[in-house]
């Protein structure tokens, strides 16, 4: 498939957003009709990505990693939308990151040439799938984890079946005690590097580390628990590179997360010998969000380790009505937990319009997003607020991973809410 | 579209679950291929329904409401599967249910005729699409919810603006205190369809109220509570009844949700004149769960209102690999927030498959999931466990409508885990 099929994609009936009437099919349907949010012209909810704070986010992220010298391969999952995956790399990404091989599939089958599956590769469907994509496309630039011996020969064994594969490249994932995957010490490490050397059509090409999982209340203490971690993914490469274990010495990778540590990866990873190829896996930055993302980068703006924080912007919002006010002091809105984000904080009230009275969005204050439903979120509203059932609310949200695999289509609009395309995703 | 396009339909890129060799291109490929889970022929994670237990479920709930004499129009938005939903007409429902025009649209456009949007008609959009969509099929008997004259109003002018769309019917919505959209009393339901008797375009057909709501620790408290309720539900009834405020008093719907609590609608809900047509909404009676819906069924029987509960078993299932034992203790799964509820409750482990070791699933007790991020799951091991990476492990599930969402494709599967079909889902 290629980005311009998405254009032509039809969109199946049940896709949330899209008018009633049955004007739009396609994908390029969506873009110079003039369908206006605030008009009224879409059923909501309805997931708008803004274009103004996509690009600003683009561009803010490529002049970061240019000068602080590392390479980005945003993860895709976290929009899963091969439209903005081919922005990312436009503006400079190295590659992409996955999560799944049915993910890696979809980033395969869009021509992507850089990809590093982070996460380890188990199973027989999906090492054989790997080594038979690979097999297709033996110039591709494809990178995969292993923590565990009996990992690292199933790979083999999986590779060594399947003819015209080139050797899986596997990189090491270090984890942390009570952590995710990744081995846990360096010996182990060690162990597994020499155990790899003997196997057949597997060769080891780095390190990996995600030190996304430390987040705690208190930022200096994160930051000093991180800054240790990505030391003990380097002291593994360092390692490995003393006893000559990695397949290609002059092209080393070392990966780590990065969505809240940019700075913290880009120091610690950067500025190491010729031969290190570092890489940032951050997926959020291109949405960026109004709350755990936003909390995080103010920490990286206060630690002030790599320079000034790129001024990311948030880009994703969910907008709906308030389809009920049966108390006064209560608003119920039509979105729930099909619709947004609700497992590190509940949307946020941020903006109301109301037809024929508004010319353009509102900042309203005091209203709380209480609980969500399945389809319905429960608003406590303060006795001064100015709220009328009809009226539309657009709500800022927090972790927009959780919000966009709730939308197959979201509409990238302008400044004024003028629609101004179709933004498809592959969950 | 008709239901037998469906087996037609291309199958997206990026679709989870679906051999990565691209053999699978339209749902209609998937079944008579033998493709088994516990052979490894799917990469992991992957939604399985047992139609076994669909079968099961729909031929107890069938047998259920027969038995207490009351009409089940189930709720769509659980599954949004087209596929179910025929299998629910064809056994016996008298409609279907649906919770916003995005829903209602999919449901009319496969040609449901009896539809209830239990949900607050609010926004030009959906308004206007309703009666364009209804104008189109005047025959069709369709309902929506109104619980403010605002409310009323919009759609009467709605309606009045669309030549050739039949009058809108609609239910009066009976809310509770602090509860979520409807009429907080009985003095204003009663104004609300004095109102409504005034207005062009508009017709009130009868009372609608939602009882699931109401969940505590309590079993007898919270049946209390929705006897309650439902009897506030009866008693609008009665008193729009006296005034002659129905359009057609010989048919009048009273309709309650009822996933949770069957046996409590049916018996204040029927045995009333022979003008009321009762309806019970439930949507997860047909795959019910292990965890929620589990619990709620169990104080059913204990309640013994209606004689014994039906037999329902869970049908839903999340399989997924162990991808890394870093620690004796812990167990990383390849299974995350994107694949499987956790807004009730977390994922549970109760089968593990081990690939040559293994004939058929056994049964595990003592995985505990103790976290989930966007793919992965974190388990807690008890020592005694032999679990290796590569282990296929079955997750039962609580609250269906929460995992179905995750899932554009979800496997029908024989008792051996062979695929048998596919059902696609909406949303």
């Amino acid at each position: 498939m290629r980005l311009s099929d998405i254009e032509e994609l039809g969109l199946p009936p049940g896709t949330k957003g899209l008018p009633l009437d049955g004007s739009i099919r396609r994908v390029a349907d969506l873009a110079g009709r003039g369908l206006n949010l605030l008009r009224g012209d879409l059923p909501v909810p309805v997931a708008v990505l803004k274009r103004s704070a996509l690009d600003t986010n683009l561009r803010e992220m490529q002049a970061y990693i240019e000068r602080v010298g590392i390479q980005l391969a945003p993860h895709a999952k976290t929009t899963m939308c091969p439209q903005l995956f081919a922005r990312q790399l436009t503006h400079g990404s190295w590659g992409l990151t996955v999560a799944t091989m049915t993910q890696f599939k979809l980033c395969h089958d869009f021509g992507v040439s850089r990809l590093i599956l982070a996460n380890q590769l188990v199973g027989r469907a999906e090492i054989e799938g790997l080594a038979h994509l690979w097999a297709q496309a033996p110039e591709r630039d494809y990178y995969v984890l292993v923590d565990s011996l009996v990992g690292a020969r199933a790979i083999s064994e999986g590779f060594s079946r399947c003819p015209g594969a080139p050797p899986a490249r596997v990189l090491i994932e270090v984890g942390m005690p009570r952590g995710r995957c990744g081995v846990r010490t360096l010996p182990e490490g060690l162990t597994l590097a020499r155990a790899i050397k003997t196997l057949p059509q597997v060769e080891l090409h780095g390190v990996e580390g995600y030190e996304g999982l430390i987040v705690s209340e208190r930022a200096d203490h994160d930051a000093a628990a991180v800054t240790e971690y990505l030391g003990s993914v380097l002291q593994l490469y360092e390692a490995l590179t003393s006893e000559n274990l990695f397949a290609n010495p002059d092209r080393v990778l070392i990966t780590g997360g990065g969505s809240a540590y940019y700075d913290l990866v880009a120091h610690v990873l950067t500025g190491k010998s010729k031969g290190v190829l570092p890489i940032l896996r951050s997926g959020c930055y291109l949405t960026h969000d109004s709350g755990f993302y936003r909390r995080l980068l103010a920490r990286i703006e206060d630690r002030a380790v790599t320079g000034a924080a790129p001024r990311l912007v948030p880009a994703l919002e969910v907008w709906s009505r308030v389809i009920s006010r049966p108390q006064p002091d209560q608003a119920i809105v039509m979105m729930g937990k099909r619709d947004v984000s609700y497992d590190i904080d509940l949307p946020m009230a941020h903006w109301v319009y109301r037809d024929g009275r508004d010319t353009a969005p509102r900042a309203i204050e005091g209203l709380v997003v209480e609980k969500l439903n399945d389809q319905h979120a429960y608003l406590s509203v303060p006795a001064s607020a100015d709220l009328a059932v009809g009226d539309l609310l657009g709500f800022a949200i927090s972790h927009p991973c959780t919000t966009f695999d709730k939308w197959s289509l979201l509409m990238e609009v302008a400044d004024d809410y003028t629609v101004i395309g179709g933004l498809k995703t592959f969950f």
